[in-house]
């Protein structure tokens, strides 16, 4: 398998890979779920090249994750929004977060979880939406998919 | 920012990509997910050059998400097993197994998940274990911890 085959391979976490598996990418978009929108700020945020950060958001607005705006009161100024696919992101950034903050923080995490339904700071966690427990990581099985498998 | 200082950033999703963001690193775990290995498996299922995989093994067990261990009937051949630290990833690579399944799978998805305590084909969900809901994208707020600010 090639890095630049992954979007072809027949495994969802491969393909998913090929657009958020480049460098700086799940950076740019913790930025865009922080409502940072513009190309400026991406780059005095991130402090990554121009010609990268270029590059890595044509890729995501041609990939369907963000979409591309013009300012209406400068033609030359764009904005750049998380469109609904891209927003489904998130769940991967945060459960990046949660892994981070218990085994990266040396201590309190720098940034907080604030579930606004209920207001309490929070751990989300994965949950089985049959059951309604938690899921332990033990409990998962990855299966082949039987009808995939049939067809091909 | 440089992307070799990720690791120092004050931001747990910066710190967590300072070891998964490397290439390859993501499903080389997803095979340790799978209960593979070992050296010539990975090279088998994944086809990447060996002194590439050879890095990312070695620094997968420098931070502590592997733990290497000889086989006792080969003196040359050895085991990568994940830690309790590496098995915690696993909701990283399940919420980008979902979105994959939703957005880059063209139709069936190609693995399901199964919860082996209620025996259903499920799609984990974000929870919060405060009030008890599944979360949506719009619920959160990522705010900073003001412990870490009068810290800092």
């Amino acid at each position: 398998m090639k890095w630049q085959d992954l979007s072809s391979e027949p495994c969802s976490v491969a393909r998913t890979l090929s657009i958020i598996g480049e460098r700086w990418t799940v950076l740019l978009l913790r930025e865009c779920f922080r409502k940072v929108s513009r190309f400026d700020e991406f780059e005095a945020s991130l402090g990554i090249p121009r010609a990268l950060l270029a590059r890595r958001l044509k890729s995501l607005v041609e990939q369907g994750i963000l979409s591309k705006h013009q300012d209406q009161n400068h033609a030359r100024r764009f904005d750049y929004v998380l469109t609904d696919k891209g927003w489904e992101l998130r769940p991967v950034i945060l459960t990046m977060l949660v892994w981070g903050d218990k085994h990266m923080a040396d201590g309190d995490p720098p940034m907080l979880i604030k579930h606004k339904p209920c207001n309490h700071i929070i751990t989300p966690e994965l949950h089985c939406p049959e059951c309604q427990t938690p899921i332990l990581n033990s409990d998962i099985r990855v299966v082949r998919n039987r009808k995939m498998a049939a067809d091909g």
